[in-house]
């Protein structure tokens, strides 16, 4: 399947791995973007120098294109920002804040920039800065969230915008994939369900929640902090609502109470201290699969749909 | 555009105009069903007497098929129940409880019940009920929300249930009728757009602040009552969301302040005291327009995108 999006990146398949923190590695970049799509570690792995030995990993791994997602609030981004270009990464993604300080060197060495958004303003400001193009997520998406959900946000920002928009936030197979190309995006972008697939390290009860969740299985906690996050409804989510609800709880507090849950979850499986991110398509998860069968079943079911659409009038 | 609703309905356009409390009167059910589509009067409009006049004053509007939409938490909903037999309506919808005491009075009847529902669990309880068929509402919806959005709710939703299935929240154009119907909705149903129809009678400051509005405008209120409402963020909404967040403020308190906070929207547009209940698709609105413009523009935009969806190959 060929969109702007493809061409531009020299890739495939219109679909992007989600970069998720302490997960996205070399081995589940390299599988998806072996599969014809596009692979992305992430920046949160454990430091700059865990981010280089990933990127040298997935090279050896895949000789397609694969990208570097760049979470901007962390303390250690300028170094990673660094580090994509001496090791020569063409594609990067970016998300929780503004790459701008980043913008000409990335340029001068030919990067492509694809911000992660939430709204019509920040895609704009994104565009002008010179981005590539944009994925819009929807808040159905696990981890951070913002405001609108990706059927009213994505034909928002594609009328804001003319670069090439990627959808994120509630896709899942086929038919969430076939919609975003046929409202006019250029790609999808899938994070959960990469959660369970077979080259992905989350612990083994991070996937096996995954596919016990019904469709009610997360929520979105932290708003109070001004930093929402989807993730399963687990005791620990449940107690963090509770410390939310509380106003006699500080928010230094519960920012404490949330300190290295994502690792807790994703390293040890711990339903008490973890915090097991997950979009809202949780409920759809049956199964363990291949990455490159989640890539296939995504596009190709996709394909038949925009195939047969004409069946429908 | 034939599916399995236009067939069972005997209507022309799959498409509903959601049954809007206090604003979904004869004026705008007829002309939405004039112009092809499902008009739905609202059972909250005054008490069931004034339900049966906007019943009766409809017929004088229309001879094409409309429906009433019966808010079961009202205390009036048993007798609203009735009128609807007593005055020969053909299709039902209900929101906000089981329908369960009225199944058989209204099958007897011959009246098709379309339950609206949010979540899978209900959904399968409405269609062991006898169900019609569900209108799955994702939480971008204006009004009353669960958890779910429309992107991941619809294929849970589609993947639950064999009764057809209207898809609800986030739909405002063609593009997002037309990926309901890919996914495998038989239908759509569209709230916030009708309120800046001509025919809709919500005050003329409602329908400003509805076109003025951003893709941000609006703000879900309400979580910590168990009764989580989404409108436009004004004032009242805000004042409403400090008061939740306050735990020395208690329920009864927040409930007071919002009593009749909707009809001080609909009919006074009083931005201080007045919630103004509103979709995440607000920031599409652009003008008022007539409601057969709406439909026409919708259904027709969705019949032309599934007509070229091949070309995306």
């Amino acid at each position: 399947m060929n969109t702007a999006i493809t061409r531009i990146l020299g890739i495939e398949k219109p679909l992007f791995q989600g970069g998720m923190a302490w997960i996205a590695d070399a081995s589940l970049a390299a599988a998806v973007s072996n599969a014809g799509a596009l692979g992305l570690i992430s920046s949160i792995l454990g430091g700059p120098e865990a981010v280089r030995a990933e990127i040298r990993k997935a090279r050896t791994l895949t000789d397609k294109p694969f990208g570097v997602n760049i979470m901007l609030a962390a303390p250690d981004a300028p170094e990673v920002a660094r580090v994509v270009v001496e090791e020569g990464v063409r594609i990067v993604t970016t998300g929780a804040g503004s790459p701008a300080p980043y913008m000409k060197m990335w340029a001068d060495e030919g990067i492509k920039v694809i911000p992660v958004i939430a709204s019509t303003a920040y895609a704009l400001k994104m565009e002008e800065l010179g981005a590539t193009a944009v994925v819009a997520e929807g808040a159905e998406s696990g981890g951070h969230v913002g405001e609108l959900h990706t059927m009213a946000l994505l034909p928002q920002i594609l009328d804001a915008v003319k670069i090439p928009v990627i959808a994120a936030g509630g896709i899942f197979d086929g038919r969430g994939a076939a919609s975003a190309f046929l409202m006019g995006a250029a790609g999808v972008q899938v994070g959960t369900r990469f959660l369970v697939a077979r080259e992905c390290r989350v612990h083994p009860v991070y996937k096996e929640r995954l596919i016990k969740a019904g469709d009610i299985g997360t929520m979105v906690t932290g708003k109070s902090l001004g930093d929402a996050v989807r993730a399963l409804k687990t005791p620990f989510t449940r107690a963090f609502a509770k410390m939310e609800a509380n106003s006699s709880v500080s928010a230094d507090e519960i920012r404490a109470f949330g300190t290295g849950s994502l690792r807790k979850a994703v390293f040890d499986g711990d339903l008490a201290g973890g915090s097991f991110l997950a979009g809202e398509v949780s409920g759809l998860i049956k199964e363990e699969e291949s990455a490159a069968d989640i890539v296939n079943d995504i596009i190709g079911g996709a394909q038949k749909l925009l195939a047969a659409a004409p069946n429908l009038l």
